[in-house]
């Protein structure tokens, strides 16, 4: 392996479990980023000459450095076995069935890696060249720890550009049938692991979708960006009086339908395809009102720069919300904005229940779930977050 | 009622949704300080002489008012009664059963009241001047809506030092047994209201104990701070191999074994009694090894003066505790400090696990239980943390 040295001091975060080098903080007379390969594995020291362990190279990057081991050996298919057995002890002890992200990248020691679970089907994303080089190390340790009956490599989201990687999707072993099914809370699904978005479901809501199903029985349920039915078909699994779906993608309304029959709910269920600001604005007209009122978003701050626009767009939602809200309702607004923060979100709520002067009381602030474990040195591995606001 | 006038840009604050005044966005000159009474409510206005509503007065606090209605009518006991039956309703909402937290203080929109109820049993604190004259209406109100068996108003809260309030403990309605009985995630408890600490009950990691109880079966677990095994005896509740409860108070570890017994679980129940420092300690020298250890301190940082020191306190508990921990352990760190953030939790956990070289991933993070809400505009309405940390 090739030496990276570090500038004097550059070694400190390091120390202090991070797993992420900046170009800035290499010694580029010592080693010069030019002289490394995108993906390439190598040596990482202090200034001093210290050993630090062993980091995946991505030169064109800003993030240049990725630890993969504090120990001189590289990330083989061997260490690659270890990590994700590890994983899958974590989820094999938190969830009684095989449906969960089996691996999220650098909080487990893998970065760059996503590894998403239905049964015997893995969806796979190698979101940095330095795993991009290992793909096939991935699929053959996915086939000798689970015999899957098919691994897609879904490699078309957006943070491969940043790495220099083109967008590619195809089946790495065995065969993805069209449908793939899950079960979430006591409740089934069918998703779409290739035309579905990201990897095909979002697991990072199951905690926060099961204290949702705590309080809806009885309910009527207003399931806002719904995709294909996560919140609100969850939400009459529990008891709910009705929902209404509401997504601008026709398709995963209907796919949201066809969950809804899954579980023998399709009476209560009734889905409206628009876009969710022009729907919820007829609804304010129609005085339309419910019980509960999930907003589970897209992100609207994908960069720190679009802060301000992305903000507006959270205060627009919520403050419809609230509107559409009986009194004594539940408003559950969550965010996926790794650069919009908690306290950020809450004063979005705030801000926009005292101008409609009604009174709020926060009763439950959730995260993801316990198979996107956040890194403590790294921040940008927190980034869901979902309010339960009532609303008086 | 007499007139508060307000400083300029002070109501601003106000119209947010907070229902704090400081004394020094008073105007003197219209309204001195000194013309008010301890607990008297006054009409609250703007420096243009518009209405905001009415507040209780404490002059002698730096927090000298506290909004009780955005309309011109007093706290009275109709209003009350409203509030405690819309408080009662969130709860009925989120529990089965009438163990819980039924009145939070400003969170509930009834500053400076806290009311804990044991299914016939009310614990009542009124922890501000303007509450503490209503005592009778609070005791009145109980009554009518609940016709309760006892009612104890355990009036040593530390804060109303700060009031200018009376330390006094009494039963004001019915009888107060020795013991009172509780469930929380289906588990039986007993405590003493009248010599328990507070109110004699946690309610607000009920949802931290439950998501406890999902991580725990067949795990040797060490409860630390357990005061009456609230933590400790719902982990054998759950299938845990056996637990070990560590306390100062061996009266607290003696109603904990009750607790155990109750449950039909003594025979997996241990106890030490001692400083926990030093007992950790020990178990560290002896090589004592858990599954789980459970750190649920009293508030190290009880004023923002003590942060450094408290910082200390939570970093040595937590350093200890991680050394206690097998490979692929679960600590579950807790702060009910509201002067010690999130944030800073997450560090000392951090910079613990750094220092004894152990991979740390966040699998949780959890907070106040549903009956203890934040109210979005008051920050010190939000005190507990409880991190659920794998350590690999």
């Amino acid at each position: 392996m090739n030496l990276l040295c570090l500038n004097k001091g550059a070694d400190r975060r390091l120390r202090g479990g991070h797993l992420w080098i900046y170009s800035n903080e290499v010694d580029v007379r010592k080693s010069p980023l030019k002289s490394f390969n995108p993906g390439e594995q190598v040596l990482v020291q202090t200034n001093q000459g210290k050993a630090m362990g062993v980091a995946m190279m991505n030169p064109q990057n800003l993030i240049c450095g990725r630890m993969v081991n504090r120990e001189a050996v590289p990330l083989d298919q061997a260490l690659l076995q270890q990590r994700i057995r590890s994983a899958q002890a974590l989820r094999e002890q938190c969830f009684d069935k095989p449906f969960y992200r089996l691996v999220f990248g650098e909080s487990d020691y893998l970065p760059g890696l996503v590894i998403d679970r239905f049964g015997d089907y893995f969806c796979v994303q190698t979101n940095t060249a330095g795993m991009d080089c290992l793909k096939a190390e991935v699929v053959d340790t996915l086939e000798r720890l689970f015999s899957p009956k098919g691994i897609l490599l879904k490699n078309d989201s957006s943070s491969r550009e940043q790495e220099g990687l083109a967008k590619e999707v195809g089946v790495a072993a065995g065969v993805i049938p069209d449908r793939v099914e899950l079960e979430e809370n006591h409740t089934r699904f069918v998703t779409s692991l290739t035309s579905g978005q990201k990897t095909g479901w979002f697991y990072d809501h199951r905690t926060n979708r099961r204290d949702m199903q705590g309080l809806v029985k009885g309910k009527c349920v207003l399931d806002v960006f719904s995709y294909v039915g996560g919140w609100g078909i969850q939400a009459l699994h529990a008891g709910a009086q009705d929902v209404v779906c509401v997504d601008s993608s026709q398709p995963a309304l209907d796919m949201a339908a066809e969950n809804a029959a899954l579980n023998g709910l399709n009476e209560k269920f009734s889905a409206i395809c628009g876009l969710t600001l022009d729907v919820l604005k007829t609804m304010v007209a129609d005085k339309r009102q419910f019980d509960v009122v999930v907003l589970d978003p897209p992100a609207f701050v994908k960069k720190a720069k679009d802060k301000k626009k992305g903000e507006e767009a959270y205060h627009h939602h919520n403050q419809l919300a609230l509107r559409l809200l009986k009194p004594e309702g539940l408003l559950i607004s969550s965010s996926c904005s790794m650069h919009f923060k908690r306290e950020e979100l809450m004063n979005v709520i705030r801000v926009a229940g005292s101008q409609l002067n009604r009174e709020l009381q926060v009763i439950h602030q959730g995260g993801q779930g316990l198979d996107h474990p956040v890194h403590p040195a790294i921040a940008e591995t927190e980034y869901l977050k979902a309010m339960f606001v009532r609303v008086c």
